[in-house]
């Protein structure tokens, strides 16, 4: 997720971000420290410090970079078909995951700070809303096209990451790979029994 | 969930349980301390190092807790109709929430510590296999009954707790109570559209 090769390496703020993956990688969220990420770095504190005054910021702008990262690969989903769309963002959603188990862990203990933490609480939203865009959008085409219940696509999206959601946490707290391809399949089961308009097996 | 009247208050563990939820309500688990605890139970720190050495056995007894006073509520749970039975444990685990966020806020936090706390993450794993046993048996039951479909039950609870857990997850991250609803209602549909046998119209 962090280590596109189509990016600059020479831009220092790309490197600081593979840094703050690396050591975010390493000691989770609780133990990383601007020292910890300079190392990763191989420069001084006073470097990264030029950049971002406080861990936080830095956190805040290593949320950005992931999850505008985590939008261009949504964005390569290419298919118009809305039942194919739907699938492959699911896939996104849950079995990418399955690679950056290590990322869901520290994204986990940011996410539990949110209420405390303005800044992190403001960019999951945003990116929760973007998500759910995509997911409702696709969801009202499948309506239009006849393949899709006519369900509040709203709602459909909101119970699509409450699902992703689940699978996540689960994911982490049980130390459970397991818990997002049950999570998936349960957004199967959602899309199949809820959304998909029921073929008839009389033809 | 920690103020069942039914308790003798006398019992230090018990005071010393209800002084560390409010100190959880107040500062949220990255900002507890024993000293905040001693100060909402009002005696020394030393008092509460009699019983815990560390902030973390403490809070792991409090998650004995809390955990053991929810299995309570969930056997409050006394019809056998498994529709009904579903409904209700749906409810407890989703409903009677809202109740509680300040406490779903510290238990998120510590959830996220469970990849680096083995006893938390062994109360959360002992937890969720109760919950799930419970969903499992209810929903058995229904196949029994006809009032299910013939599904894989383990799957289907691992599946409803995913909701269970998103929609919390969610109304912490996001600060929004109707996480918590739109969970229940995702969980409905699951329930009305992938386990409950279809209802023929024409009968």
């Amino acid at each position: 997720m962090a280590d596109s090769p189509n990016r600059t390496a020479a831009d220092p703020n790309e490197e600081i971000m593979r840094a703050t993956y690396r050591a975010l990688q390493e000691h989770g969220y609780a133990d990383l420290t601007i020292k910890r990420i300079a190392e990763e770095y191989g420069k001084s504190t006073a470097a990264i410090h030029y950049h971002y005054d406080t861990k936080d910021d830095l956190l805040a702008a290593f949320l950005d970079y992931i999850l505008d990262q985590f939008q261009n690969t949504v964005h390569e989903v290419e298919t118009t078909d809305p039942e194919q769309r739907l699938d492959l963002l699911l896939d996104k959603l849950l079995v990418d995951a399955q690679d950056h188990l290590d990322l869901l862990v520290a994204i986990l203990e940011m996410r539990s700070q949110a209420p405390y933490k303005e800044a992190f609480r403001e960019r999951f939203q945003q990116n929760d809303e973007y998500v759910r865009y995509m997911l409702s959008t696709v969801i009202d085409q499948g309506i239009q096209n006849g393949v899709f219940n006519d369900v509040d696509a709203e709602h459909a999206a909101r119970a699509l990451m409450t699902i992703v959601d689940g699978g996540r946490t689960r994911a982490v707290v049980f130390d459970e790979e397991a818990s997002l391809a049950t999570a998936r399949q349960t957004a199967e089961e959602y899309v199949t029994a809820v959304l998909a308009v029921e073929q008839s097996g009389d033809g």
